[in-house]
């Protein structure tokens, strides 16, 4: 089966890149109203992929937010059920000064595909695509296959939550296989077995109805932006790192010994990842933990942007009217993100000052932690697959990252999720240049049908 | 003397309107390159009126900018000599559409001139005309008088810096007039005393080398918007409202209990000054301070704008690479901006976090503040003339903003100022329809003779 299908892979090659970068030019940001037609595109695009591959039913369903495809092939009652997840949107791209190409006319460069989705998601979600039309072209699917692409995962996967709820029976399976993640390294082949949660807040402190000239009124109004200053500052220990909110930490799972030698066991150059991000070494987040662990394991607290008054060149002597962060908490097993935007918005409005301020919160999103199991059999068809193209037994790794679908499918759906990606951490996602190595791009595309290959053994 | 004069003045007020007319209806706004010939034509003009009004001397000085504006008469060597200081500039008219009535076609209505420069400071500097004027064509001038009269004072008086200091013999006086602020209220006249000096630094946080998934890198990376928010949070005392830079304070005025009562005598309404700006009370500043003082005679510190990540609609997952801030020192007698900047760099860069985070400061500009002292012989002879044309003695007043070319006069020259201002909160000065009660220009013409002759009498 094997080199039939690589045959096939090899054939095909220069046509899969082409068609990505036609999926790549859909400038199909979810966060910003005006690209809802590329949203509506995109789906359309995708759907149309997803037919041409092999699918015996493709469709978009249309929901509140962003268009959900949706796509299956059953082979036999018997085989077991891969529902394949990814997400067609992706972030926005400012600062666009930074970009040396433009983000939507995706280019080659150093064996690597530069433009926004590159990697996340549409990179990675197409490479599932190709390995099922593979699969579907060789005669060589052992598994029923279905395919869930949702328009919304950046800005928290609303729509995607509700239409699962209402489709259960359709989207039966017996594991949902993901790649939205990244590898330890090309040398290190990993599995994502844990995702964090998240709680993310817009903070808004009002002062004055108006900006107030800084000389005639200072002294005499509140500032907000001096008053969240504080209060955000408040937030965070620098003695020791950790998150200043009463009840924060409540039913934080704390790993065992053996649990964070296996974590630190991976071979983390951290004076390569720091030199990587302009940095000299790791030092945020709580003392105590290693880098590792304190972006895999531990919760944060990290304002994603500020602003207020007057931004321009020069000086301008104003007390600004108001003031605005927006906080991200990455959250750990154990933490409910409710409850956590609910002890942090109560934090807020107790430091809050009594007077000349007012303080509002608004919680943007959220989402569960997730933790995979490493002892289930498509964990196992995973780890031989990655085995056999990579050379080398995939780590488990707990990521700091969120894909809060994950859990909400766990608790939905009642199917757990194997994280197979296929990323870099150089990848840059969700920043300016983002890319994705070819080389990456490929080998998911060979090691997606041998999944398929042992998990359809699996159930014999 | 006194009948004279006012019959004087009473022959002589509608032209001295129509004069004022001409005046206003040049459009010399200095920000504006377009205008450049208005100034030259402004310039020309009042030259004129000068020289018609009873000056010796009249000339235009060129300058790297707009022309200044001189005129004297000396009476006698023993005399003393009053330097008096305006501005022909006016600032921009735009939003143009908020005017009721053209900006440079002056008029009268409900008893005021309304017009772009009817209070800053074209009706100001010219009552000190009219009253030269008066004062000559009496046989009742006692003091030697110069003018200069600058066109840049709305975009930082820059010529007039320079050429004070070529001038220093040419301009030697005993003390500098000026009107150009404004009384507590026509019932309550007062002559500012204080002006507050200004220390303006941007303020730069350098994390990561570009903006990171705050999933992937929180928790490893420290965030920059955290560290920034922690820092200006460190600069200020909550509990008592001072300012937490070492060496801050030294040197600082404080003032008498006496003085102290003086300025809270000033018929201030907290309650209204608070609702205007849409709050419920003034709160800003020191404790042990009421609001008149904190906005007055203490220094403050105010970010002006701050901004960082991501501030767009919606989430965006990030670790910001940068943050800035634009801070605002307003500084008070006893204050050197040049140190305080100083000051505020040397803690800024011992309160910034050790690893991961590069601050940098810049300063932007800076100003000395400014303090009359109440009991030199310009001061009371103002005080008498105003005590005698308003009916009641005038309060001294600390005013928060600040007009740096009055201390650079003092560090220039070597002269101190009388700030006697006959302008009210209400002229919208600044703004569009400035205005300028026809009473107060009146009641200006007659009280500027009146301290000519207590300040001849402080000779005797």
């Amino acid at each position: 089966m094997e080199d039939t299908l690589n045959a096939y892979l090899a054939e095909h090659r220069e046509r899969f890149l082409d068609e990505l970068f036609e999926y790549l030019r859909i400038p199909s940001i979810s966060s910003e109203a005006a690209h809802r037609p590329d949203m509506e595109r995109c789906a359309a695009w995708l759907c149309g992929a997803l037919r041409r591959a092999g699918a015996e039913r493709a469709e978009i369903f249309q929901t509140e937010g962003n268009p959900i495809v949706y796509g299956e092939r059953i082979v036999s009652p018997e085989a077991p059920t891969v529902l394949v997840y990814g997400h067609y949107d992706v972030m926005p791209v400012d600062p666009i000064d930074e970009w040396r190409t433009e983000p939507f006319q995706p280019v080659i460069r150093d064996g690597r595909i530069w433009g926004r989705g590159a990697d996340d998601d549409k990179g990675q979600g197409f490479m599932h695509v190709k390995a099922f039309e593979a699969m579907v072209a060789t005669g060589t699917l052992r598994c029923n296959v279905k395919f869930m692409f949702e328009g919304e995962e950046e800005i928290g996967s609303g729509a995607l939550t509700v239409w699962c709820g209402e489709h259960r029976e359709m989207l039966a399976a017996d594991i949902i296989l993901v790649s939205d993640t990244s590898l330890l390294g090309w040398e290190t082949p990993s599995i994502t077995c844990g995702l964090r949660g998240l709680a993310f807040v817009e903070v808004e402190a009002q002062g004055p109805n108006r900006d107030l000239h800084s000389g005639l009124y200072g002294g005499a109004a509140v500032n907000p932006v001096n008053a969240l200053c504080k209060l955000i500052g408040s937030l965070t220990d620098d003695a020791t790192g950790r998150i200043e909110i009463p009840g924060f930490y409540d039913g934080v799972r704390e790993f065992s010994a053996a649990e964070r030698a296996e974590i630190n066991a991976a071979p983390f150059d951290e004076a390569a990842f720091a030199a990587a991000i302009g940095l000299d070494g790791l030092r945020g987040g709580e003392r105590g933990y290693t880098a590792m662990e304190r972006k895999g394991i531990r919760p944060t607290l990290d304002v994603c942007g500020i602003w207020g008054g007057y931004t321009g060149e020069g000086a301008k002597t104003i007390i600004p009217a108001t003031a605005h962060a927006k906080v991200s908490m990455r959250l750990v097993a154990g933490q409910d993100f409710e409850r956590i935007t609910e002890l942090f918005i109560a934090q807020v409005e107790k430091l809050a000052p009594q007077y000349g301020i007012t303080v509002r919160c608004r919680a943007l999103h959220g989402g569960y932690p997730y933790v995979a199991p490493t002892d289930s059999a498509a964990y196992r068809a995973a780890a031989r697959a990655m085995e056999e193209t990579f050379g080398r037994r995939p780590l488990p790794f707990y990521s700091g990252g969120s894909i809060p679908i994950i859990s909400t499918f766990e608790r939905v759906l009642g199917i757990k999720s194997i994280l197979m990606g296929f990323g870099l951490d150089t990848d840059a996602i969700h920043s300016p240049n983002e890319n994705f190595p070819l080389a990456n791009f490929y080998r998911g595309i060979e090691t997606l049908p041998l999944f398929y290959d042992y998990f359809a053994d699996s159930r014999k």
